[in-house]
């Protein structure tokens, strides 16, 4: 885990200056002083993140030699942007007013509104974090529009983009519609919302966009994706967990977000179906609770674990990892990145935060 | 105009078929009942407006002889599906709840939320119409990536798609701020903002698009996209009108509903210029005021015509549309063409809705 954490910070310097670049460029060509105000705390926001999107593809460029390392860097950071546009949009839809340790773009326009004396200031908050996000998106879109590469690897990277962009947006219907509906889909659609909410963008996309940018083989453009899939379902699963378990202070989120928002995760279609008795009397009026309190998580957590649904969920990480494992190990790089990526398996499957 | 409304007319099912066709496609690999719905609703949206920026590009593509016309329809579908993404966005912000004579989209969903039980149904309309206009977006991008040209044309196209984007985004901004915000921008201001968020997107990029599809001459491209930047703030200037003065019948949006909204247009900027004494107290008060009446939209119509905003309004409108006809009028184009962009220029300046 050290060794990727240390790749973590190789590129580290060179995303967020590039990012902060980016913004810096648009800002100087712009007089209104609102809109200056914005690209500041855009670059801000964006420049806050963990880059692990972002270092996934300039590490994938370097596993196969690729020859183009400024573009790599160049489209990390459009990655990283898209990211923040995608986590802004997520935080309006979800009420998230904390984002990354500090407040979510959308919160700090309420405050931001409300100093500037505007009358319906969460309103404004929201809005202008929409248009916000909207921009984050068409600037990635510059960036990979502006990319020098061979006629061919423009043109997928092109699609790749548009195709994988489409499957965010289904999967972030999806898990938003489940939340709000009563009733529980099935654990086929839970895991289906997460291949196209979490798995396309944040594993499969920087590694099939590396893979491109240094011109790998089909075979193992497809074992990348694949790679990504399952490991990207993994991460998400793990996301799960740690929203459940983890506390603010690791995550930079309020503590029980995913039962305070309903959201119907692969636990929470467990503990449904696994708890029983009394258990499943408590566990049902708390969902149905307006309110959700520090001790009505504790119940959670002590419920998942009582009945066994953290082993549960260890085990489909397990088995996700192993498959990522088994599609890695066919990949024609050298053992060096092999150990790479085995090592960002086990971070993830270790990660609390 | 007739011969400009029948234009638009010529193409008009091509579009609407292909725009059907590309949420057919989509819904087709879809299992989930609510997202398949949702396909249909962007599908009814999207067909529902005048497509004038489809045609547009199309005309375009058609003027300089253009021998793709399959691309320029895929294209024109694109920009129609980008309008309706940008106008599902701006409705959210707007709390718009009508828009081409229906409710809008984030409307729809209210409804829909409220009939399937959802506490929060307004929250709920909301958000989906925010992913809904992100997923339009999307799609356009893929149609855009798909589009088959050769390789410089293809970069062109993608660049200014990114670039034309990230305008109407600030324009929109803009426009935004300058409402929620106590002052009036500078006549200057409106004037750029204005240029970014309506003229950038609604006919310089078409026109552009259009003239690279048919490889027209650099010097016809920026001929094109100053006329377009002309045209396009002439076609701002009386949207306001429209909106100030047209009836729901026409337009399909509220009388008055940038009154109400506080829009910051030319027409306020010169009222707040203009009118004194007496009439200065009313206006003032009026846009205080909460809740504004019909009543209050006559006055300030009354006011419009007393202090000859109107004539002023309509020199500027026919000030830009000269400058426009000018540059068109250098494009190495036949007569039978110049002929139909001196009727949009003409239809612009008579329109209704």
């Amino acid at each position: 885990v050290t060794i990727f954490n240390s790749f973590l910070a190789q590129y580290w310097d060179s995303l967020i200056s590039t990012i902060n670049q980016v913004f810096l460029e648009r800002k100087t060509r712009i007089e209104n002083s609102e809109l200056s105000h914005a690209h500041d705390m855009l670059s801000e926001f964006c420049t806050r993140g963990k880059m692990i999107r972002g270092n996934l593809l300039i590490l994938t460029h370097n596993t196969y030699n690729g020859k183009n390392l400024q573009s790599a860097i160049q489209l990390g950071a459009a990655i990283e942007i898209i990211h923040s546009g995608a986590l802004i949009h997520d935080d309006i839809m979800d009420n998230d007013e904390i984002r990354r340790g500090k407040p979510s773009l959308y919160a700090s326009y309420v405050s931001h509104g409300k100093q500037s004396g505007i009358r319906d200031f969460n309103e404004y908050g929201r809005s202008i974090a929409l248009v916000l996000g909207d921009y984050a998106f068409f600037i990635a879109k510059e960036i990979f529009a502006r990319i020098e590469v061979d006629e061919e690897t423009y043109r997928r990277i092109q699609l790749k983009f548009a195709e994988t962009l489409q499957k965010v947006i289904l999967g972030q219907f999806l898990d938003y519609d489940f939340g709000k509906k009563a009733g529980m889909p099935t654990d086929e659609d839970i895991l289906e919302m997460y291949a196209l909410k979490t798995a396309s963008y944040s594993i499969s996309l920087p590694l099939v966009l590396g893979g491109y940018l240094a011109h790998a083989s089909e075979k193992d453009i497809n074992l990348l994706d694949e790679f990504g899939k399952n490991l990207g379902i993994a991460f998400q699963i793990q996301d799960d967990v740690i929203g459940l378990l983890s506390t603010e202070k690791d995550t930079g989120k309020p503590i029980g977000s995913d039962i305070r928002e309903n959201k119907k995760t692969l636990i929470r279609a467990f503990l449904e179906k696994e708890v029983k008795g009394d258990d499943k009397k408590i566990l049902d009026a708390l969902f149905k609770k307006s309110i959700i309190r520090e001790e009505d998580i504790k119940k959670v957590i002590d419920m998942v674990s009582k009945y066994h649904i953290d082993k549960k969920i260890a085990d489909i990480i397990e088995s996700l990892s192993k498959k990522a494992h088994e599609r890695m190990s066919q990949l024609s790089i050298n053992s060096e990145y092999k150990t790479l990526f085995s090592k960002f398996i086990e971070y993830n499957q270790h990660r609390r935060s």
